[in-house]
């Protein structure tokens, strides 16, 4: 434990009590019963509420200090009056961790605070690992662990997050998931009360099962901390961070959601500098560069191979390498005969391989593994062009001029042939462990793709932009070596 | 006409030849033809193809001149050595427009080149408008005309678009339809041998079915007129570009592509100022805002309203209201009260008009209702937070331990509540002529808003990007009012 806390009996608990647990049907006490049975947990399970003998065919306790084994982790969902009291009992149960999802405490009112600040001593004076008050809970699924309070079952996967904001995490978990990447832990750290930000940046930089960290980000308590906590970590993960409440604007809102002083975006930007933290303008950027560094190689330089059927994508994604200081390099003769042998006679004969609308798609995979396996490319970005097949058969489907049969085996044919290109492209990701990049609009051939552990944008742009993230860090690893 | 060129036979033709017509299978000529009857084309159709009696049932010609009418419009798809004998006789025959798909002309060496003047030259000689050649074709839906080369039927609406590269410009649509975009008419125009970019903005300036224009730009032949057209066009329409070969690599696979000199950014940029032409980045600007435009009215100042029900979320979008040069405006006593009417106690006072995670997400678009109609913004920014439902429920049944009945009840619930706020939200657009924006990241509830003219992004920067373009255009129309 490098922590001032120790985050193993939160993370990794050998059994959990939920107080306030409940089969009623939309109470907050059975989404968390439900999230923590459905999620798989190995441990026993103890729910704690004094109107049941059974929640979910489980043995009941009216109190934590009812049962009879020692409790690593308790999480309370009870109205706030009654949390104190209950916290209380846990701190004489022994109990080594504890989240607090209830709301009402630091962010509402003095008699709140009073109460958080009772929270803190009992905490400090027993030892207890707290999150909250007023989280939404934490995931980790390398131990089959959730104890979030709405119905998610995150992906499995090698992201760890912790978000300042509960809803905000959520949807970006999600939207992680769409993408192909999944979460090993996830914390919701609400008003972070005992455990802060920190805390959890630091339990991540030396957990195994983390590739990849990210934050949503809206205050920052202790600046030198912070700062030295993302140093250790930026050496060894990639830390991805969106900061919200950078303009007067948004401190005001941040305020007003969290009582953080948001401080300016020139100050954190100074840090995230100093650190090398990864900094984002948009959760869609967080979730692109995420997902980009959890499920790929970095490359080993700048040189990018673009691959396309159509010369307008080529010159698009040329000037997004470009711009975001990549190279598109030349390629060597031996190269361009390779690829003249399958390659229409009209091909581009150079990068961007322009494979100028040919209906031989296979082409496309296969002319980036020439380049691959040639060593002309760092990295490449296929573009398939395919726009959105749904929406293609669905337009023809609604002129009610065209045979449905027709359009039903039309649609078999090209998910079949999607599958495969799917597969080959997923091939040479493994092969050569170079970063591939594919672009399309189709959701299907998105989602074969991605559940492939390859990368898919809509936009050549947002390729760029991921890979000149990867390429500015692994400079910064080469010359930070541990 | 304002054009040198008369453009009215192109795109309101009052028939269509299709020479080089077929029904064989995977054949280009197919697609045309395909494209031709499946979109309800109300005038005569004549196939002409010396090998078929009929093509798709119609009376089919051997050569263009053994048509007994007059011909409006001709599309030509054969190979390129046939290509200027037929167009020949399309000039011998009277035809008034002629769109040549067939490539290898000006783009592919010394005696394409040659052939593509000759066409120049009878072209001119007998007064007739050519597309072409080395396109895709076009269309205008507000005539039921489509002759793409591939098989695609776009959606009906307002926005127009020429793009120089048909691959580029196909997806385009195929995303703008997916976004609630639809499109009037579309102009894929190849080599421009003839009508050149500035002609299609020129006519879409004063076409009545045009409320939007939207372009794919590699490379201006003559910068003078371009400047000039953008400027008439401007004063009366948005005009979207997005500028390829901005950098030197984009230029070099440009010159490869359309043997166009692209031109610096900087000097695009000056040009796009001078004429108030909205540029962007990448496709996805420009759909984002060509969408906007296309749907909503413009905003009538700089105050957004935005609705969350979680704080960080707020926090977001108030960051980039404030980062794009909106306004996230104070909310008076009397607004705040009314909002307290149905709102939870702890809701945020203030805007952002955080509900804080209430279940009741009516509550949302009813909030945002209070704030148009007391005046209290210009614009609306609301924020659903949804995930993608779909994702979720994967998750619970790839559990195997949630009864599957029960995951098809909650969804169908979700579906028919998402479905109602749909229409509540659509509602207040239409009541008030303000724009408002949704944030969620469901596919499923994306297509119920967008389908009802209602935007949707699944990050608020997004939403804020597009209000400040759509304010920047209001302010410009304002100070140049015709």
């Amino acid at each position: 434990m490098r922590s001032d806390h120790d985050l193993k009996p939160l993370f990794e608990p050998r059994n959990i009590a939920v107080i306030g647990a409940t089969d009623v049907p939309n109470k907050i006490g059975n989404n968390v019963m439900g999230n923590v049975i459905f999620s798989g947990f190995k441990g026993e399970i103890f729910p704690v509420n004094p109107n049941f003998q059974k929640v979910y065919e489980l043995k009941t306790y009216p109190k934590i200090t009812d049962i009879p084994q020692e409790v690593d982790l308790a999480v309370i969902v009870i109205p706030a009056e009654h949390v104190l009291q209950v916290f209380k009992e846990c701190a004489e149960k022994g109990v080594k961790a504890c989240i607090i999802i209830t709301a009402g405490f630091g962010e509402s009112g003095e008699e709140g605070k009073k109460m958080q600040e009772e929270i803190v001593r009992i905490a400090r004076e027993n030892g207890i690992a707290v999150v909250g008050p007023n989280c939404m809970g934490i995931v980790n699924t390398s131990r089959d662990l959730n104890t979030l309070m709405t119905r998610n079952l995150p992906a499995k996967g090698n992201i760890s997050m912790v978000s300042q904001s509960g809803t905000v995490g959520l949807v970006l978990m999600g939207a992680m998931a769409d993408m192909g990447g999944g979460i090993s832990k996830f914390v919701s750290s609400g008003n972070e009360a005992v455990l802060k930000l920190d805390d959890f940046l630091e339990y991540f930089t030396y957990d195994q099962d983390t590739k990849v960290v990210a934050a949503f980000i809206e205050g920052i308590r202790n600046g030198e901390k912070f700062l030295r906590v993302a140093k250790e970590l930026t050496k060894r993960k990639p830390f991805i961070v969106i900061k919200a409440g950078r303009t007067s604007a948004g401190a005001n809102a941040a305020h007003s959601h969290t009582s953080s002083i948001a401080g300016s975006a020139q100050i954190f930007n100074a840090v995230a500098k100093q650190s090398n933290i990864i900094t984002c303008e948009s959760t869609e950027e967080l979730i692109d560069y995420t997902v980009a560094f959890s499920v790929g190689a970095l490359p080993q330089g700048r040189r990018v191979g673009i691959i396309t059927p159509g010369g307008g994508w080529g010159v698009l994604a040329a000037d997004a390498c470009e711009e975001y200081g990549l190279e598109v390099s030349k390629l060597s003769k031996s190269v361009i005969d390779k690829i003249s042998e399958k390659a229409p006679p009209y091909w581009s004969h150079g990068n961007p391989v322009d494979l100028v609308a040919t209906y031989n798609i296979e082409l496309l995979t296969w002319s980036g593994e020439v380049l691959l396996e040639n060593d002309a490319a760092d990295s490449l970005i296929i573009q398939f062009f395919a726009g959105n097949l749904s929406t293609m058969i669905k337009s023809w489907k609604n002129t009610g001029k065209v045979n449905n049969q027709m359009l039903e085996a039309m649609m078999q044919r090209w998910k079949q042939f999607m599958h495969n290109i799917a597969i080959d492209t997923a091939k040479i990701v493994e092969k050569y462990k170079k970063p591939v990049f594919c672009i399309t609009r189709d959701p299907e051939f998105t989602e074969m793709l991605v559940s492939r552990n390859v990368p898919a944008y809509v936009d050549p742009r947002r390729a760029a932009k991921c890979l000149s993230k990867m390429l500015e860090y692994k400079k910064y690893l080469d010359k930070n070596k541990l």
